[in-house]
């Protein structure tokens, strides 16, 4: 929310000032990126600096800690800081959770550079190369776009895929074979996360069947999808969609919001309440995994709108199982 | 150390038992990784789960938490479980810090990978190419040795490097220009850690003088790695060379420990009395910074022996300035 995209930093917000407090790693970086904040660089430690600051701010009585914050920080800011310290949740969490639509769009364009660069590493494909291989040549294209990744490629193979956040590793492609793709370009900061599915040959009958029933509680969950429904609600439609294909649904949720972070507020799952607000971004993602044999999940990018919503991550006429090869 | 490399899972020691809690996404991979634990697929919110096996275990008085815990979680913690909560510090960190010979050649192993890596993106530099496509090529070259990487790449062009930690951007070579290229691989888990910096053309008298003089300055740091010297005092050694040649030295500390995590315990640095102790691995990494002109760093890995030190990543008879084009 600065705009600073460097590391080991903390903001400190009084009134309308924003003091960034870096190290000399990043302050030329700092001070390129954040034109309204004040840069400071620290030479000692940051809990110090920072109680140095609110000492000379003289009408700060307290502040506020995200309690995202460890333990160990939380101790020593109360241990130097002279004023009150206290708690607070999601503050900066529940500002990010609505997108203007300059973010949205930044969504978007994300979720364009990650389709190229996939549809650029399938034609690579060959059988033989190993999930590793293919991994990296779809985050190579996305460098080739300049783009950078917003989280590890996931590419699984077979029964690797059934394991719904595999490390891609040595496993070749087969003749007949199946495959699972996670992946996620950030743009401008803003990170988009979508999976595909393809089959190598000929796909077997359960895993067809299967791959329509995901496809099907993804058009279901999309289609629930509008300001004021209920996260646990939209998960539930989907659930549903495949339970009575007869297969068992995915363990994680159905979705999850995104934007600056791959995993953002809402959580849309079981027995989550909160309500979709017009503005949010979130992926839904339903999935199947059959241990030992295969697992399928289709994941798409979705701005909740006042009436709907709207696919930001189009791409080919997405839940149609397509061959590889 | 439970051999896990998901997320997303606590472990939880009692006794000589490890509980590790993990959910559906994780449960197969954790019972193939994890012989030695007990494997807990977790339905509902972790705290509670957690609460339940401690619950169960009679015995259990008092349980130590991680103080790297979020403030969160670590209140959600001692509302939930009835025993006593005591916060913990750097006990994982501790048994981390010295590694074994079997770690020390997975960090030789991921540094020769890095290195062969390196080589061949080098092969394909050309003028125009942008940072972007330069990290993007040697994390491609990575992974098609079926390696992971332990850091984003960091690629920075001319002025872009005295960012310490520059992203990776549109910056195109130019026919005289510099490149710093700081990179690493992960093997079995274990990370490499290293630095270069390369001239296109011919360096200015001010470039080469600095180079010298981080080399040096690298040379003399590791040197004086042995057991039992202090961390500071090596700090001291390399920073007085910058000096002396009439450069102002890095603002970073002059290394890190490293192994599962590419920052692991001790810093290497200012203040930093702790001594080192044979078996840990550490970065030796001085720079200088000349902002708006150039950065140039050198690092590489070094295993702390009882008489002196080994280095780890040993390529290219490093610290003699490379033209590359």
């Amino acid at each position: 929310m600065t705009g600073f995209s460097g590391d080991d930093s903390w903001a400190l917000v009084i009134g309308r000032r924003v003091f960034l407090l870096t190290d000399s790693r990043y302050t030329e970086q700092a001070l390129k990126e954040c034109p309204s904040c004040k840069v400071v660089e620290r030479s000692g430690d940051m809990v110090v600096e920072t109680a140095k600051i609110i000492a000379r701010s003289k009408r700060v009585k307290t502040i506020g800690v995200e309690d995202t914050t460890s333990v160990a920080v939380y101790d020593a800011i109360r241990r130097k800081v002279s004023v009150k310290v206290k708690k607070v949740s999601n503050v900066v969490e529940q500002v990010r959770t609505i997108k203007s639509a300059d973010e949205a769009a930044f969504i978007r364009k994300a979720g364009k550079i990650a389709d190229a660069s996939l549809e650029s590493a399938l034609e690579q494909i060959a059988i033989g190369i190993t999930e590793s291989q293919l991994a990296g040549a779809i985050e190579f294209e996305m460098r080739k776009r300049g783009a950078a990744v917003s989280f590890d490629t996931i590419a699984a193979f077979g029964a690797n895929s059934s394991r719904a956040h595999h490390s891609p590793g040595k496993r070749k492609l087969k003749k007949r074979d199946t495959i699972l793709i996670d992946f996620g370009v950030r743009c401008n900061g803003y990170c988009s996360d979508k999976t595909r599915c393809f089959v190598v040959g000929k796909p077997t009958k359960t895993y067809k069947k299967a791959y329509d029933a995901v496809a099907d509680a993804q058009a279901a969950g999309i289609k629930a999808v509008a300001n004021g429904v209920s996260c646990a609600e939209i998960d539930a439609i989907a659930r549903g969609v495949i339970e009575n294909a007869g297969f068992i649904p995915y363990g994680h949720g159905l979705g999850h919001g995104l934007g600056l972070e791959v995993h953002e507020m809402p959580v849309v799952g079981k027995g989550r309440r909160e309500k979709l607000i017009a503005g949010q971004v979130i992926t839904i993602e339903p999935g199947i995994y059959i241990d030992g044999k295969f697992g399928i999940r289709i994941e798409d990018d979705i701005f909740v709108t006042k009436t709907g919503c709207k696919i930001l991550s189009r791409s080919r006429k997405s839940p149609a199982l397509r061959t590889l090869l």
